[in-house]
């Protein structure tokens, strides 16, 4: 199978559909859960299977410093090394060594960085992105880019844009001369919280064309509503028919604001992270499993989750877990974060569909209760 | 079903047979995983039973600090509260006390101890200690002993030996006077490393009456061949149809041993520990996964096992994932240390059965080549 998007439903904004890749299909709108390293922290591949993924996100910064792009081609790829045989998606590198290396020089050529691991210096080009992402095997590789903080001036963020531009243009290149064509390249809008470089970045990546387009620099500190601006000035310059990529994003809030904006993939470290620092994700809003008042709470953490953590487990049992620092509690808090997440993926899916995502988007904030112990 | 122990094949001192229990059915000869918290680390409770455990170990130590015995009754019981629908063994917190708390301090009537945890003075006496253990609902009860470190002065290990025999009848006091009539209750035979101290220990528990017989005592860094010759003491004291524990063991090669000389059951925390630390126990002897050797290996942990480390997993990846530090690494080899610590008692209960036990020993320890990166 070669890379293919469907748009099978629209709602306003939102699109409901499927992308199609050598390693199998993926729904949209889809949540991408992180796996770092080549594992997802504290869940069996199996179970990220069972929580409802079709994709999941590797990073190429991880991988490529350990165990090494190479190592892991000549053991089969990233799907056989990992032994997950469904499609993957790759980052370019470029964030986490901007996030990661403590000594790093960019210039128009890439990036040099010092690796956290052991101190090597270590160089990322554009075609040394593309080139480490094709022996991993990703089905779908990310342009390297350059992703900067906000707030920066404008010819700052003008420059990290350009800069990114570029690379974008050599990424492309060195893609195509590459074997493999099941694969799909996407390039990075960038132009920090500026609406006229976002469009810009967005008009110039369509015309050199790639098989989808993804959003970068934002969930990066700024305020929702400066993000949910700039998707709303970035979408509009995007073919439709090309899968649009919210990369590092969010919270559930987010991903339900996003999706009614046109987004259809996204990222983020919040469902797995949450899930060990006891942070829960549920239908009636975020609970910290920390609080003394789940001690001796028999129900369940979410009565609409099918996941072990719900159906097998009471809260009294999920806060001791937590109170003991037992492995088990952020496996099984995990497991749910990651259910809960491709429940509300499932149902925004549904609601599209069905021409009610609007007030799918309301019944569900309305069931969130501030809950004061939110972490 | 109430409490009974059927032996079914005997092969030299071995034997094999079935304890039943109100939760079920435990085949022995019987490996006990240790749950110590009510969790056992790294592994989910429908994996601790697809390893093959028909029973689990709970810490009474643990459980009574937190979230306190009182509280799991509440919550329906140790079972309910953990869901692990089972067997259950529990300790009577006497060991955990001896190693884990600093200041104690023991007479006739029990022993005060500071909690580990908040400092708290607590006072368990062999009357509480069953207490609890009902309270947890275990479906095996072990009485309260003194447990003390070797070498010892003969008087010493003969003091500690009758303050346990005077708590043993006081333990099987407080049970009987107990409503439940389906639960068992084991003793413990006490005197270190002098065989005539063991004896009189075994024999005087055994006028009391038990359940069943544990060994104590042993396991606690005398060498194995002292650790044998205290077994080969103590079991012709026993009664041949009441089952035999032998605490905190073991070693695989300990288990084969100890099962040649009429044990029936076991505890011991070496394959979850193990699978914390990349100890990896395998049909071909002990292995670190830390070692470089593993890094391009793509053949299975060990081509006799059927957990998911070696049937989805390569020895690259497992060695990967432990010098990441990924929860996953630990997850993954926990599992296969249980399964591969049930595969050694199902093959010697088998072994047993077919009169085969000497031929089986052999054969699985000439399999064991000496590894030069054992942990």
């Amino acid at each position: 199978m070669t890379f293919a998007f469907r748009i099978d439903a629209t709602d306003g904004a939102a699109r409901a559909g499927a992308i199609a890749t050598a390693h199998g299909v993926v729904r949209t709108p889809a949540f991408m859960p992180v796996g770092t390293q080549g594992a997802m922290k504290g869940v069996h591949w199996r179970d990220v299977e069972a929580s409802g993924a079709d994709i999941v996100l590797g990073n190429t910064y991880h991988l490529m410093l350990r165990p090494g792009a190479e190592r892991i081609a000549a053991l089969g790829g990233l799907h056989a090394f990992i032994n997950w045989p469904h499609p993957i998606l790759t980052d370019s590198g470029g964030f986490q060594v901007m996030s990661l290396s403590e000594l790093r020089k960019i210039d128009d050529n890439g990036v040099t960085f010092r690796s956290h691991l052991d101190g090597a210096m270590v160089a990322l080009t554009p075609e040394r992105a593309i080139e480490i992402q094709n022996l991993l095997g990703a089905d779908i590789v990310m342009q390297l880019d350059e992703c900067i903080r906000l707030p920066q001036p404008r010819a700052e963020l003008e420059r990290a844009m350009r800069l990114s531009l570029a690379w974008a243009e050599r990424c492309k290149r060195g893609f195509e001369t590459a074997a493999k064509t099941d694969r799909a390249l996407f390039g990075i809008v960038q132009g920090g919280d500026d609406g006229a470089l976002r469009a810009a970045s967005a008009r110039t990546l369509v015309d050199v064309g790639f098989h989808g387009y993804a959003i970068g620099g934002l969930a990066v500190g700024e305020p929702q509503a400066v993000m949910l601006d700039m998707i709303e000035t970035v979408v509009p310059e995007l073919p439709p028919d090309r899968p649009r990529y919210l990369m590092g994003v969010g919270t559930p809030d987010d991903l339900i604001e996003a999706v009614q904006r046109g987004i259809d993939m996204f990222d983020c470290v919040i469902p797995t992270r949450g899930g060990r620092t006891a942070r829960a994700f549920t239908t009636d809003g975020i609970h910290n499993l920390r609080n003394a008042r789940f001690a001796d709470d028999t129900g369940p953490l979410d009565l609409a989750c099918d996941c072990p953590a719900c159906t097998r487990h009471s809260r009294a049992y999920l806060h001791h877990l937590f109170k003991c620092a037992e492995m088990l509690g952020p496996m099984l808090l995990t497991w749910h974060n990651l259910a809960y997440y491709q429940r509300l993926m499932r149902e925004m899916r549904a609601a599209i569909v069905a021409g009610r995502l609007h007030d799918f988007a309301a019944a569900t904030r309305a069931a969130w209760h501030p809950s004061e112990d939110a972490a």
